[in-house]
C-alpha cells in the first residue's frame, strides 16, 4: 500500500470517525480505524466500528497503491493532529505482510512508523442499501434530535430508554425520548418526503409484497412507516455531522431489521436498533389543564442558574408559587442550614395560585432544549405532570413530573 | 451592616480573593471569605486566608452602616457571579447578631440570604508594614516567576523545593525552582531600586542595628540583601494578580522574619515562608562544555510535541543526536510493540556528536518557560547534565539532567 494525501483532509476524516472508537474495546482491532485505500476510485476509505455504532467516511487521495490496514486509532490521530500542513505519505510493504506490519506516516518534519493490524481482522460495516432511502431534511433532523437526546436515559441498565424513539406517520417525524422522570416529544415535518411519496406510489404492489415478508412490529409498510428506537450514544455522534451539512442538504435513512444507516454524502452513520418495546408515550401526556402560565424562556433559566447555586447543596428542588393576583411567579429554594433564595417572574397566569415543586436539573435540561423565546407552562395540581410547549416554531411538548415538596 | 455595592465589582474582587480559600479547610471559616465594610472610607475588604497564604482586596462603596461578616466562599463567589449587572445590597442585623446571621443579598432579580460566621472568627492576617518596601518592577517579578515557578516540585513531602527561592543581591534579583531532577535560574535586574539604594544608604547605621538583632540566615542586611523561599503555590496566585497591573507599575515586597507581603494599590498577597536553608544550585551548575548547539526553540517544541505521542506510551524518553556533519539533530522515540517516530531539525552545532537521552516532559517544560525565539543547549558528556539557555532577552538558565538510554 502506498497512498499520498493531504494533512488537512487525513486529519478531517480521521477525527470524524475516531468518535465511534470505543474507550475500551472488547477485542483489540476494534480500537484501530480501518484505512482502506481504493485505487480504482482514487479515495481513502476510513472506518471506526465498536459493534453497535459505525462511522465510515471516503476523501480522495493519489493512490500509488491499492491496500488495507487497521492502525491504533488514538495515537494516529493524536500524531495525524500534529503534523504540519501538507503531504503526507502513508505506505507499508505488501510483499513482507506480516500479522503486525509496521505502517510509515513521512511527512516534511519527519518519518513515523504505527504498528497496525491486517485490515482483514476489522469486522465489517453493516450495509442496508438494497432498498430506496427516506430522504430527511437536514434542519428536521437537527431540530428533532436536539429537542429529545438529552432527554434519553444514561443507564445503560435501563436498555430501550437509553434510545430515541423515532416513529414515522405520513409526512411527519416524531422523536421521543424518556428516563422515566421526565419525557420529550417533537414532531418534525418530512417536506421533502412528501413528493417523493407520491413517486413511491407506483410501485406500492411491490413493497406490499415485502410487507408480509417481514411481519414484525417494526416492519416498513407500504407508506414507508415505521417505529424505530435508535441509540442517544449513535444520535449524539450523527449530531456532530449534521453540523457539517448545509442547511437546505439532506440525509438519506436507511432502515432494515436490525439497523439503521443515515448518509451524507461521503459520511456514513451505522447503529443498531435498540430492541424491545418502548413504551406508549402518548398515553402519558394530559390533555386538559387548570392552570395555564406564559414567561419568558431566558429570564426563567436566568433564574435558576442562580437559585440554583443553594439548591445544588440540598436536593435540587425549587419551588414554584404561581400568583394569579400579581401576575408572577415566585421561584424559592430552601438550603436550612446555609440560606435561601427567592426570585420573582413576571408571567401571564391563568387558573388558581399553586404551590410546585421541581428538579431543578431536569426542569433547565428542558428549558434549555426549548427552541422559543415565550413558552407556556401547563399544569394540574401540585402532584401532576405538567406540560412545557415552546410558543411558535417547532412542535415540542416536555413533560415534567414535579416533585413533592416536603418542609 | 449594610452596604450598597456594584455587582461587577463585587464579582471582581471577591472572585480574586477566593483563590487563596482551601479546597478542604481545616476550619470551617477558613471556607468563607471575611467582608468588613469600613464605613470612614466607604471601602469594602475582602479577605481569604489559608493559614499559609492570604489574599487581601478593597473596593468602594457606600457603606450606611458598617460591620464585617465572614460567608462561605464558594457560596457566595457562585451567587453574585451569576447575579445581573446593577446595585446589590449587602446587610444583616447587627442587633439580632447571633454566631451564624443570615446576610442578605439583595439585587433586581431577587434576594438571597446566606448564613455567615461572625468577622471576629475569622483569623487576623499577617502584616509587616513597618518597615520600607522593596519595589519591584511588574515585569521583572513576571519574568522570574514564569521562568522558575513551573520548575517547582509539586509534591509537598519535599517541603522547600515545593518553594521558589528569590535572592537579592544588589541591584539583581534571582529566582529558582529545582524539583531534584531539574532547575531553573532567572536573573532580573531590579532596576527601580537602584534609586532607592542611594536614599536609603543615609538611613545605614540603623539598619545595621536591626541586622545585629536578626542574626539569622535569612536576615535582611544593610544593603537589603536577603534569600527567602516563598511556597510556589502563593506566588502563582501572585502572577494572577500581575496580570491585572499596568506594564510600568511597581509592586511593593515587605519581607520579615515569617512571611512577605506583596502590595499593588489595594491588592495585598502575604504568604508564609518556607523554612529550612535551600540547595546551594549555584555549585550544580557547569561553566565547561564540549558541545553546544543553537537551534529554533518553536521548531523543536512542534516535533518534541508529535514524538511525544508515542513517547508517552512508554517511558517518556526522548533520544537526541547530534550530527556535527549534517548539522542537525535527529529526535527519536522507540515504543518497541507500538512503532517509532523519527524527526530531523537543522542546528548550529559544535563539538563531536553526541548521543543522549531525556524526559520529553521535563525537557519540554524548560522549552515552554524559555522566552527567546532561538536557545541555545550545552552539552558535556551523555551521562552529564545539559544547561539551556535562551540566545538574548532574559537571563534564564535551564539544567537538566539526562536519561540513560537502555536499549
Amino acid at each position: 500500500m502506498k497512498i499520498i494525501c493531504s494533512q488537512t483532509d487525513l486529519k478531517t476524516n480521521l477525527s470524524l470517525v475516531s468518535r465511534a472508537v470505543p474507550s475500551r474495546p472488547t477485542h483489540p482491532v476494534l480500537g484501530n480505524v480501518l484505512l482502506v485505500a481504493d485505487a480504482d476510485k482514487n479515495k481513502i476509505n476510513l472506518t471506526a466500528f465498536d459493534l453497535s455504532l459505525g462511522i465510515r467516511t471516503s476523501f480522495p487521495a493519489q493512490i500509488d497503491e491499492g491496500g488495507s490496514i487497521t492502525l491504533p486509532a488514538k495515537l494516529f490521530n493524536d500524531i495525524v493532529t500534529r503534523l504540519p500542513e501538507g503531504e503526507i505519505i502513508l505506505s507499508y510493504d505488501e510483499d513482507e505482510m506480516e500479522d503486525n506490519p509496521l505502517v510509515s506516516i513521512l511527512c516534511l518534519s519527519g518519518k513515523f512508523q504505527l504498528r497496525g493490524m491486517k485490515g482483514e481482522d476489522f469486522p465489517e460495516l453493516p450495509t442496508v442499501e438494497h432498498e430506496q432511502p427516506l430522504m430527511l431534511p437536514i434542519t428536521s433532523l437537527s431540530n428533532g434530535l436536539q429537542g429529545s437526546v438529552f432527554a434519553a436515559s444514561s443507564d445503560e441498565t435501563k436498555q430501550v430508554l437509553t434510545g430515541i424513539h423515532l416513529t414515522r406517520n405520513h409526512n411527519s417525524l416524531e422523536f421521543a425520548a424518556t428516563d422515566g422522570h421526565r419525557l420529550a416529544v417533537v414532531q418534525t415535518e418530512d417536506e421533502k418526503q412528501s413528493e417523493e411519496d407520491q413517486d413511491s406510489e407506483k410501485s406500492e404492489t411491490v413493497e406490499d409484497t415485502e410487507a408480509i415478508e417481514t411481519e414484525t412490529p417494526e416492519k416498513i409498510n407500504e407508506d414507508r412507516n415505521f417505529e424505530i428506537t435508535i441509540p442517544a450514544r449513535a444520535l449524539r455522534e450523527l449530531e456532530q455531522i449534521l453540523k457539517m451539512a448545509k442547511e437546505n442538504e439532506s440525509i438519506a435513512l436507511y432502515v432494515d431489521e436490525g439497523q439503521v444507516v443515515f448518509e451524507l454524502g461521503e459520511k456514513h452513520l451505522t447503529s443498531r436498533k435498540l430492541e424491545g418495546g418502548y413504551p406508549n408515550y402518548n398515553q402519558l401526556i394530559p390533555h386538559q389543564f387548570s392552570r395555564t402560565m406564559v414567561l419568558d424562556r431566558k429570564t426563567l433559566i436566568s433564574s435558576l442558574e442562580r437559585v440554583a447555586v443553594l439548591a445544588d447543596q440540598k436536593n435540587n428542588l425549587v419551588k414554584f408559587n404561581l400568583d394569579n393576583t400579581e401576575q408572577q411567579v415566585t421561584l424559592s429554594v430552601e438550603a436550612k442550614e446555609l440560606g435561601n433564595a427567592k426570585e420573582s417572574i413576571p408571567a401571564q397566569i391563568t387558573g388558581e395560585d399553586l404551590e410546585i415543586g421541581f428538579n431543578i436539573k431536569y426542569l433547565m435540561d428542558g428549558l434549555k432544549a426549548l427552541p422559543s423565546n415565550d413558552i407556556k407552562m401547563h399544569f394540574n395540581e401540585a402532584n401532576q405532570p405538567i406540560i412545557i410547549n415552546p410558543l411558535g416554531g417547532l412542535k415540542m411538548t416536555y413533560l415534567l413530573m414535579p416533585v413533592q415538596i416536603t418542609d
